[in-house]
C-alpha cells in the first residue's frame, strides 16, 4: 500500500512554521485511492466482529464513519467539549503547552462492546490516548487503534503502550 | 423511512435555551439504522455518475464521506477558515447575528464534475448556500443537495432556490 503515499501532499509550514503537514485531501478526493484505503483498512477487521467504530472530531470522522459502514458496525463520535448534546464523559490530555479535552456520550458504548478506534494520523498519541480512556470508562473493549499513517519520529506508540496499534503508512 | 425518526433524539435547550436539538448520534451508533440510512440516501444517486461528494465540517463529514465510498465518488471537505492546508476559495454566509465563512481547496473539483452535497440537517440553508457558491466558483455541477432531515419551519429551501434538494425526513 506504499503507493498510496503519492496521494498524500506535503504542505510546508502548516499549521505553523517549521511543520511539514501531511495533507490527505488528494487521497480522499480520488475515488479509487479512497476506496482502496477504506477496503484495505477494513480487511484486517472483517472477521473481528467490531461493534463500534470511533472517530475523533473533525477529520477523524471521515475514515472512521466509512469503516463503520463497511464493517457493519455502529459509529460513535468523540468531540471537543460542549459539542455533544447529551450527557457526556470527558478525558483530558496534554498538548505541547497546556491541556485539551475530548468528550463521548455516556450511552455511546455498552460494557463489553468491541471497539475499533480509527484516525488518519498517529502523531504524539495524545488524542488516541484520551479516546482509549473514554472507551475504558464506558467498559468497552479496544480491539485496535487503526491509523492511515503514523509519524514514527513523534513516538505516539510509546504513549499508547499496551494498546494494539496498526498503521498502513509510516513517515 | 419515517421509522428512522425513532433513532433521532430530542435534546431540549441545546446548543442554547429554547432550541430543541435533533441528535442523530443514536442513529449513527446503531449498525442497522446507520447502514439503512446510507443505503437509502445512496439509492437515489446510484445511476447518477456522481464524481464528488462534499461534506461540511464537522458532523457533515460523517454521512458525506460514507456516501462517497458507496457511490464510488471522491470525497471533498469544506471547512472553517484556516483549517484546510492548501490554497483555498472562501464563501461567506450570514448567521442570526453576523457572518461566518467556509473554505474549499482550489483543486478540489475540476470544471464539469458532478457534485453531490450531503449534510445531516437542512436548517436555515446558510451553510448549504455557501457550499453551492464554492462549487460554482470551481465550475462543478451540483446534482443535488441531499439531507437526512429538513427543519421545514426554518425554510432553508427558500434560500437554496434553483438548487435541487432532497431530504429523507421532515420536521
Amino acid at each position: 500500500m506504499e503507493d498510496l503515499k503519492k496521494f498524500i501532499r506535503d504542505v510546508p509550514d502548516f499549521p505553523k512554521e517549521g511543520i511539514l503537514f501531511k495533507d490527505i485531501t488528494p487521497l480522499l478526493q480520488d475515488p479509487v485511492a479512497y476506496q482502496t484505503t477504506i477496503d484495505y483498512m477494513a480487511y484486517r477487521y472483517m472477521k473481528e466482529k467490531i461493534d463500534i467504530v470511533i472517530g475523533v472530531e473533525a477529520r477523524g470522522f471521515i475514515m472512521a464513519s466509512t469503516l463503520a459502514y463497511k464493517l457493519n458496525a455502529g459509529f460513535v463520535l468523540v468531540r471537543k467539549p460542549g459539542k455533544l448534546p447529551y450527557k457526556t464523559h470527558k478525558a483530558t490530555y496534554s498538548l505541547e503547552y497546556g491541556t485539551d479535552s475530548l468528550e463521548i456520550h455516556q450511552d455511546a458504548i455498552k460494557p463489553g462492546q468491541r471497539v475499533l478506534v480509527v484516525d488518519d494520523v498517529l502523531a504524539t498519541g495524545g488524542t488516541a490516548d484520551a479516546v482509549v480512556n473514554l472507551v475504558n470508562i464506558l467498559g468497552g473493549e479496544i480491539v485496535e487503534c487503526s491509523f492511515l499513517m503514523e509519524l514514527d519520529f513523534l513516538n505516539g506508540k510509546e504513549k499508547l503502550k499496551g494498546v494494539p496499534i496498526h498503521s498502513i503508512l509510516h513517515y
